[in-house]
């Protein structure tokens, strides 16, 4: 390994315990290197904007960092355990090539807003991410709910059949949803879009920080301003990010369960493409719908990610080494969520009905509800309604397409005002 | 018990097997009783507005509702165990005090809508308070910055002294938190403030019921719209709801551990009012900050509400009665959160700082930081000066004061720029 | 309420805040109010024994505390918030009656010990009833495989049709399961079984108590030997305690899943005694399995008393307040635990199958397992077997009873076994 | 990619997906590979005892996963994806090498219980690791508790100064609770310790496999019988390791935040080797305590582990793919916690106290119990001499020694038992 920034003559180092406290943190720092690197690039020109760089040395500094993230994304520079973590590896390269420059590149800021501000832009990264594939998704199913407005699909409460429902009532609950996950993604980016860059240890530094500067750099969309609290939103703010991804996931695992039941020859509401589903190693007859699986599954791991996050956060205020561990908790959670939810939109797409066994579920008396409106309609209190409609003996073969069409509460089958969520998904961009 | 609504002839009901499927849900259904009344009256409106009510029947209904939330309120009324649950409740005093308009409130909406709009009305008002609480507590950290904006405080990383840092500096920090945390529970409210009722059990029904109106009259900003997402928000709107006021309570907690470390005798920095504290039963000696720790543990109780609902929410589309266990998991969240929440603006008010402890526990290493970037000022590359500064033969007894006056990076003490807070502050309203 | 026992004079006590930190203790503390009343007659003799209370003062407390006792369980006594909580009703009610006696009953003994016992003894308590609804319902699973053993069920894999399967492996399953659960609560009962009474408040006192005879006064198997650890294990052993309940919860969360599948009409595989449904407010035509979907959700109870104590336990060493909320969490997780499993032995005794369905389920590619491994069993290697299997050519009406019999690997249809469950079954006494 | 074991012909393999559901699985099958051969060469000695495989088959197949094994150890077999998971890798290789025998390797078992039966022998070594750390940090905790009985160091509640206790007093806690840690360890080894080979994919195989055998060769303590239970205990024993590593952890985590206030500065009673502290990238003067904050941190990561897997567990009965996700899990959650238990035993080695520190921060007040007490002694009721005890007139300079020499109430400084904790260790072998 390198020198380490802050090592002192004399002091022994420990490798075990060495290895311990690194971990795989520069394995991890892989995930926002280039992140880090572009807010290296704007701290360098602040320090310019204050007279701690001169011209030549930011344009060495900017120059070798694009080299940087140039090589690195080619595969050209490895970021691996040479170094004690990525932050360190930048000010390394940047010493080995431009000397008593780069060793200037660290005046006024610490690995704990470094740290901080490569997150930051990571985290806004992958809210936009999480908005775009919700916004997707609820197109796709916005625009099957029109074309299969009309095909009748039983409705259940408790798993049990209840009404007649369509195909274009569960879709456009669907589009609703992930419309409403889009926007608290968006909404959480903006919670988040705050730059810690210049906040230091946590307590400012002695210069002036052109922090306007490297706010305006780098897209924040304000400054995050007490030093204290750039600290204090370390893991606060990761966690609001994941609960925006695990709106959305929560909501894909119930679309997953519904798959996993209407892909069930005993539902057999849904065909699957032959993609989506793998095999046995043992059972020759097998055709498991397993990505509908790991999709359901991938809440569990931004879960996991929350639990890590929030079980670091019972501290004082002002850095502590624990929060190190919230990284790996981030990578994982949005690496799962994502990986699921990038599949969606296709997955949608893709589902095939198979509209006879949908019928032929329905029964009579999933119509019991109907008529006893009917009867509430005509001026039989509903209390008494419900008790006549209550007997299997009224019950009879309904007509299901009749039945959609007169359940014109807005937001049902006969009324589903799909032009009002297409304008909320028109006003997301 | 009066009868249940369902009851159907020649069915035994099972006490046991009744008392678990009810549990306490008729004493929980005693928080948003108002709520729900108030939702019956906007219902009665709708139905009246298609004709499935007459203006006489309105008008009963009305009024008995009314009389039933003054009774409740006075305690004339007493929701107890004589009911399935509050939603049996209404309907059950409606039909007692006016026959067959009683047996007509249920038209066109199910227990499940019902419990939705309630639910929904009573995390609006939750969410608006701890949005009000988070804007007072913000403004008290931040007339506190102002005036003790000079005042010095040891700043900490990993617990060790670090730098100078102040009191200005961590006020400023509590005030920029919850200026945050305010936001987030408005951004939330916005979120969720979404009508459900009119959705029935899922799939709508067959009739026209006005829902543009119960949306306006109940104040919603919004129609959910699709009946069956209305199914499909329960819990993820209790969840993201829970998930603002954790954030809040985050903050909380790390400031409560400041405050139980400033309150030792070992710091000694901050001084609690003696009804802040309380004693033990067996040492005569102790006084403890039992508030401030209970403050501190009461995060403990909103994870506890968020696991819940969260733990309910592998389901496939549709109601299940599972998602009834959501209920009390919100109320103990919130009843926990509220409360600690509650007592923090006083708190913030009257804890009194202890300067002199505060300045005896500077000490020379915490200027090192200073020197380094003093150096770096003039022209030492900063690697460089950190190793200089790093020799205790070059630290010598500082001048606080003048070391927060230097600190002029935007947001430390010796620019604070609290009008921008005050501003953000403002904008809340 | 009465004086507090620590409250000094001239101290004005605020009641917000009292209330925020008295919470609703007392009203939890009649949870456990028998043990503590039972603690404190060990713990009375105990200071008998060391001459701290004479005979008669002993003869006096002990009375009082059987005749409170029994106030309490004949609702004589109402322990409510005119006591801070119900350690200090005890001592207050002992002055009350007894005078200087009563003044004594806390010598050597703090509410932190005093709770730390109650606790424990409720602990084991309730560990033993969850232990014993285990054997029960592994009791009844165990016999019905032993009934049902050649009944025919389909055996799923990712919820589709992989093999035939009976309701005897189905039953075997769940004894299984549910003798381990026993196990497990029972083994951690035993890790608990440590007495804590006589650490006082973390530090021991200045008195030889004779803890050797409250440890087997209270039955404990061990003395909680170190007054320092007996704090520590607060919320470390309700964990446990907590952890094994959630054992048998997990389990009876996924035999409720099956159950709430195979009594959908699409699976149609199991009938429910009416007892076990409701109905809907609404659709006249639902009977809900209720119970089955909320013995499903009382895992998240669990995992909500989990979390609770969980996050309290961030804390160094000794008593903290924080603590004080673990109380509330356990009642909560234990109550709607022990509530679930207390139904489900006779649930178990009373669920239909209906075996027309079952074998109804069961179709060609089912067997195509079974003719890999004859293949294999001829010699053709197994992956070319499975090959061959895999063609639907090859695949015909099986005879399900055939293919049970055959499925002689220990443990599966042909070679249950269950003479081994139950031995272990006995062997828990 | 070799083939998919499953892969039909024609069946088009979309890349993403392949890729979203293989994950990292064949990365984190290196955790447990060994263990995976290990059972493989099992399960082929019981193919041979039933005839499936011959003598020479059995030795060619056990001498080629010798090979694998060696070469996977030295780094010359790299699991890779090259193959879909560890377990396509053993019958791709025995293929390779061997044909036919290698092709008949599956016979009789599926993945599903492949997988279990190597994270089963996983678990149980890394269940024995736990135990033995726990074991080795008490066996040094309990002779330093010997070594250092009579140092005084404060005793807190709440974190304020309530009584004198001592270093011995805060050994021998650690003491307990590790032996404890260990007992739980090791009872959750024995309760886990069940062989699952040879139940299949859940329902067993139509050949008389010799699960008596591979039980025996494995070195478990019994059979897991019913095939189906087999399946429901994927996640479930998964999760009773993690709750038995947690509660290891979580008194780490209590002995982190003690060592944590300890070391800094206000506190002072405890020094750190070199080896255990980092410095700071921008701050000259810092010597941080990292090591004790990640391993106080390290809970996080197992309770990260934890929730991943309990989410994925609200599933019907029968395998189901979601399951995969728990093998990341226990690797992330074990991987942290045992590497963080690994270094407590030479830490608490290691640390040092500072007497006189200790010592200075005792103050009169902390003998106010002792007086209370002593009072009692002499007659006066325990609640007036607490009255009188709270006196600070009262209150002098005491002797922490004589104090402590006094504190005669089992587990207390004056009667601290070791030899009791002793016994116990020694009981765990």
């Amino acid at each position: 390994m390198t020198d380490l920034l802050w090592q002192k003559p004399g002091v022994h180092v420990d490798e075990r315990i060495q290895q311990f406290c690194a971990g795989d943190d520069v394995i991890l720092d892989r995930e926002f290197f280039l992140f880090d690197i572009q807010a290296s690039v704007a701290h360098a020109e602040g320090l310019q904007r204050i007279g701690i760089l001169d011209a030549d040395e930011l344009s060495g500094i900017t120059r070798e960092l694009d080299a940087l993230a140039r090589d690195f994304t080619a595969g050209d520079f490895v970021l691996d355990n040479r170094y004690e973590d990525g932050h360190s590896a930048i000010e390394a390269r940047l010493v080995e090539r431009l000397g008593d420059a780069g060793r200037k590149i660290h005046t006024g800021r610490s690995r704990n807003d470094q740290v901080l501000v490569a997150t930051r832009l990571w985290l806004k990264d992958r809210l936009a991410q999480v908005s775009a594939l919700c916004r997707e998704s609820a197109t796709v199913a916005l625009a099957r709910a029109e074309v299969e407005a009309g095909l009748p699909l039983p409705g259940y409460t408790h798993l049990q059949r209840a009404v007649v429902s369509s195909a274009g009532m569960w879709w456009s609950a669907w589009a609703e949803g992930f419309i409403d996950n889009a926007i608290r993604a968006r909404d959480t980016l903006a919670w988040v879009d705050a730059n810690p860059l210049g906040s230091a240890a946590g307590y400012g530094v002695n210069l002036p920080l052109d922090r306007d500067h490297t706010t305006q750099a780098l897209g924040f969309g304000r400054m995050q301003l007490s030093a204290t609290y750039a600290q204090l939103s370390r893991g606060k703010f990761e966690l609001a990010a994941i609960d925006a991804l695990g709106s959305a996931m929560l909501d894909l695992r119930r679309l997953a369960w519904d798959l996993s039941l209407f892909t069930s020859t005993e539902f057999g509401f849904v065909a699957l493409p032959p993609q989506y589903t793998t095999g046995s190693s043992i059972m020759p007859n097998k055709r498991n719908p397993d990505v509908i699986e790991l999709m359901r599954a991938s809440y569990a791991s931004v879960a996991a990610g929350r639990a890590e996050v929030e079980q670091l956060l019972s501290l004082p205020s002002g850095y502590h080494r624990d929060l190190q561990f919230s990284k790996g908790a981030i990578f994982h959670a949005f690496g799962r969520g994502i990986g699921a939810l990038g599949l969606l939109p296709d997955l949608l797409r893709n589902l095939e009905w198979k509209p006879e066994a949908m019928r032929a579920a329905l029964e009579p008396s999933m119509y019991a509800t109907d008529l006893a409106i009917d009867l509430a309609r005509e001026g039989v209190p509903f209390r008494d309604a419900y008790r006549q409609a209550a007997d299997p003996a009224r019950w009879s073969e309904g007509d299901a397409d009749a039945s959609l069409a007169a359940r014109v509460s807005p937001g049902a089958a006969g009324d589903m005002r799909l032009e009002v969520l297409r304008e909320r998904l028109a006003a997301l961009g």
